[in-house]
């Protein structure tokens, strides 16, 4: 048997439900409490209890669901039954009543599908408005009765995350292990603001391998951390940011006794994250061009994420990309500012393969290759200190006026 | 005689030759190379040398002009003859070449005048261009003819500093000791984008008092830090941003012999500053409303002006603001998402006087109260975490369409 496991994206990726051994339904129960038939809850549940892991938003104002998940998973070896999530309200900013209101999802989800164990619960919409449980409880009793495994309802809850996302956004890795097929799939909503208040991102992956909660945590985090933690739209972070990830067990394998299995499940958990990660990147609010910002040569690697972030979240840097001006002054500002001893004798600009500036120079007769570079939907800008390894990789995006438009009220 | 001295900001201040013993030229030498007679290059000198103190952009990315200045007050106890400053050209990201530029306006300055302590030197405008040496030269020639203390000279000076602005910027305060009148006066450029390619802020105040480089520094850095550096307008930040303090002493009055005289000093700097601050927010690129942050109750002054630079810096808020509306839940998340602690069952927030979150519990009741508030041209809004003594006031403005569509492209 070779070393390396070959792990592939599947073409026309089904959403969850791609992943033998969970159920999955989405139905509208009108949350948005406008009398619109709009999908907007999205339930999942796995035939035997799963090992889970999750990661969640940083910032100090958290919603209620995200304290609930944390205090289930905080629970060493903590089995789940599936997830409940919902669009419209965000459950944020909902004090106590937002406490008990995630709480009675979670609780709810187990009566009405009889299972014993506990469901985690995410929320994504408007915040400081509080749930309508009427609603929210018959549409979980309503979803509990259309769980399966098609694909409609699967797709049906991939659908029903959304919020301004204008596009569904699903995908899923698959390996095969002495002759058994693993997969895993993923679903997610978009870091474009709702409804238009947040930017909240949301990401559920399941698999059927068997693996164990600490492993699947050190899995789950070290792909965000290449991956979701690597995209910028518009440096804002929600209060409900969550990626869940979900182990049935249902192939019997178990990655720990074969370390090329946990390498390629490792892959493939990667290879979902870093592809819904692209989508909603590619799917911000009226966004109209995708850059990967590439720094290197830095001190350290921290140095290199701080100007990685300073120039994918300055206005002038973002604007400029709009207008398809290749601006590297902007570029430079910014990446000035992050402050982490930028020599600029040193310093060297990329647009693709094209030189912008060396070693403080710039490169002013590439000034129309440049243009024709900053003019496409999607390019890479490489920032090099020449100062030594550090890097790091950003998606990031462009900012319009439309976005402007598309925020400035509810 | 009295403890404290009342100092004034006067009506219809005049700018730099305000203040006794200064003369100054603003001419037009067309460093923009469009054949436009645009004021661009203001000079300002005094009758004897000035001790003189300096502020300066903190970005990695500094440009020439800025090195040249601060190596001229690195020399302990330096006199300057005054100042050279032009729009239309940053000299910034010019390597060595913009070294040799930004010297060479100082010593030709000198040449010009015949005097011979040496001339600070600023610039403004485009970046990654080399600066017409040539019209620049010829530029100063002409105004060192011109230099007087005429009203109309001072107010030429201010307005051939200015890029982007939309209005002059001048302050003039005064106050009287022992009969005599002391005046500090100044002008500035506004932090709105330039040529438009980034933000430089430039400001020059000049006194009559006879006041020590140690005792200036000081001075100056202390009113920067509660004027110039409490504002924001995009959060990028410049590689030329300066502001000079120069004083020639013609008073004979020195303010280190009298404690109240070097408090009415420091507080007629203050006030100049404070007030040039203001009106670069309040004219800022297509700002169409001036916010005032203030926020208390944290663990320490720099916690809180990390959540101050977080919500003011944040685009979900200021596009908010752009819209009139009253989007508490923005505020809640870009304060969160600054990480210092933020409790939520202790979190304040309020428009003007009016509660829009108590105690982390939305005060729903006001919503038209914060509607009306959040219409107007300049509000306030306090945010309280209610865990310390810890604060910071930040003047900030909103995000507008006609911002991006500004900036988009050269």
């Amino acid at each position: 048997m070779s070393d390396t496991i070959t792990v592939k994206l599947i073409d026309n990726p089904g959403g969850i439900a791609d992943c033998p051994g969970f159920k999955t339904a989405g139905i509208a129960c009108d949350i948005r409490e406008n009398g619109k038939q709009q999908l907007d809850l999205a339930l999942v549940t796995a035939e035997s209890p799963c090992a889970a892991a999750g990661v969640f938003t940083l910032n100090d104002v958290c919603a209620a669901p995200v304290h609930v998940c944390k205090e289930i998973l905080s629970h060493s070896g903590v089995k789940v039954a599936g997830f409940v999530a919902n669009s419209g309200n965000a459950n944020a900013a909902t004090a106590e009543q937002g406490m008990v209101d995630a709480k009675e999802m979670s609780t709810n989800s187990q009566l009405e599908t009889g299972i014993g164990s506990p469901f985690l619960v995410c929320s994504t919409g408007r915040i400081g408005r509080v749930l309508p449980m009427g609603k929210i409880k018959a549409g979980i009793a309503a979803a509990a009765q259309r769980l399966n495994e098609s694909e409609e309802q699967s797709l049906n809850a991939a659908d029903a995350i959304l919020t301004s996302d204008t596009r569904r956004k699903v995908a899923t890795a698959q390996f095969v292990f002495n002759g058994k097929t693993i997969t895993v799939a993923g679903m997610a909503k978009g870091a474009g603001m709702i409804e238009p208040n947040m930017a909240t991102m949301l990401a559920f992956l399941t698999t059927d391998l068997e693996v164990e909660s600490s492993t699947l945590k050190d899995t789950l985090v070290r792909a965000c951390n290449k991956t979701f933690n690597r995209i910028s739209i518009d440096g804002d972070m929600s209060t409900n940011d969550t990626v869940l990830l979900l182990a049935n067990g249902k192939s019997g394998l178990v990655p720990n006794d074969h370390p090329e299995l946990l390498h390629a499940f490792r892959e493939a958990v990667f290879m979902v994250c870093d592809t819904l990660a692209e989508k909603i990147v590619g799917d911000g609010e009226k966004v109209t061009k995708l850059v990967e910002l590439v720094v290197e040569g830095c001190k350290t690697d921290k140095d290199a994420e701080k100007i990685a972030r300073s120039v994918g979240n300055s206005l002038l840097v973002k604007t400029s990309w709009y207008g398809s001006d290749p601006n590297w002054g902007r570029l430079a500002d910014a990446a000035g500012y992050a402050r982490v001893g930028l020599k600029e004798e040193c310093f060297d600009i990329h647009y693709d393969e094209v030189p912008a500036l060396i070693k403080g120079k710039p490169q002013d007769s590439k000034l129309s290759e440049w243009k024709t570079i900053v003019s496409k939907k999607r390019f890479r800008i490489t920032l090099n200190l020449n100062q030594g390894d550090g890097n790091f990789r950003l998606l990031t995006s462009d900012l319009s006026e439309a976005y402007v438009d598309f925020n400035k009220s509810e």
